[in-house]
């Protein structure tokens, strides 16, 4: 069996890494810029999620080795009786360990974490090209229920 | 022409009247508990909500009466070269003033608030059922891109 994957916050010396692992990816590799150093904006984006303690971002490891990342927000709000939200966003695993059920590993232990801060729901969007993702969420327990919009701003 | 839709900041006050739509809809019906007095659940939502500078609950008015509401947060993440994006939930419309153009100019406010913010990106999920809704902001540049997915935790 894996060694267990273990999720701790990440820190400003994590971020090479991260972003390592956003552009390492079909749709990220357009979207993200990993010379070096890094652009700015992405130190800015880390200090300001960190300050920000409804909003976690996190680094998967299996003894120590970096194998993954995640972030995850708690939004409280009135809706259903005024239920607490989970939303996971930018989940990757870095691509040397794929396909050893570390994505599971991940996604349980933030559904486990949504639980513990008292929330009512995880919810999460997913491209619509991704249907292995889709398929891993809905045997996780998700429900493919809403449709997923956006708008970019120039 | 209608008069101009204004957004402010909900307060304790206001969290009557927003429970009071959310509740009346399609969906939120079953969802929500309008008792009298309403549960403790959702003032300490509020209060939570108030507390966290990354997070809006808005009151529609037009003319000092309340037509709608809305909840916009805003989320930093290392994703698009560390783009803020913003996410929005529970938009409603009071019941009497559907149907005369004031999901839209909710709508495109908070998208100006996004771009004051800094956003890169506007996000929602909207009920597979909700087709009105999908057309409604793909016609204001929205893109179903993505799948919504939800886990409902115990």
């Amino acid at each position: 069996m894996m060694p267990p994957v273990t999720l701790r916050d990440a820190t400003r010396h994590d971020v090479i890494a991260i972003v390592a692992m956003l552009a390492d990816d079909a749709l990220g590799a357009s979207r993200e810029v990993t010379t070096e150093p890094l652009p700015a904006s992405y130190y800015a984006a880390f200090d300001a999620l960190a300050r920000d303690p409804n909003n976690r971002l996190l680094i998967a490891e299996i003894n120590g080795e970096i194998v993954g990342t995640m972030q995850i927000t708690f939004i409280h709000g009135l809706s259903r009786q005024g239920a607490k939200r989970a939303l996971i966003e930018a989940v990757r695993v870095a691509s040397l360990h794929r396909g050893k059920g570390i994505g599971e590993q991940i996604i349980r232990e933030a559904i486990e974490m949504a639980r513990r801060e008292g929330c009512a729901m995880v919810q999460l969007t997913s491209d619509k090209s991704r249907k292995d993702a889709h398929r891993f969420y809905e045997r996780l327990g998700f429900v493919t229920s809403h449709e997923g919009m956006k708008l970019t701003l120039d």
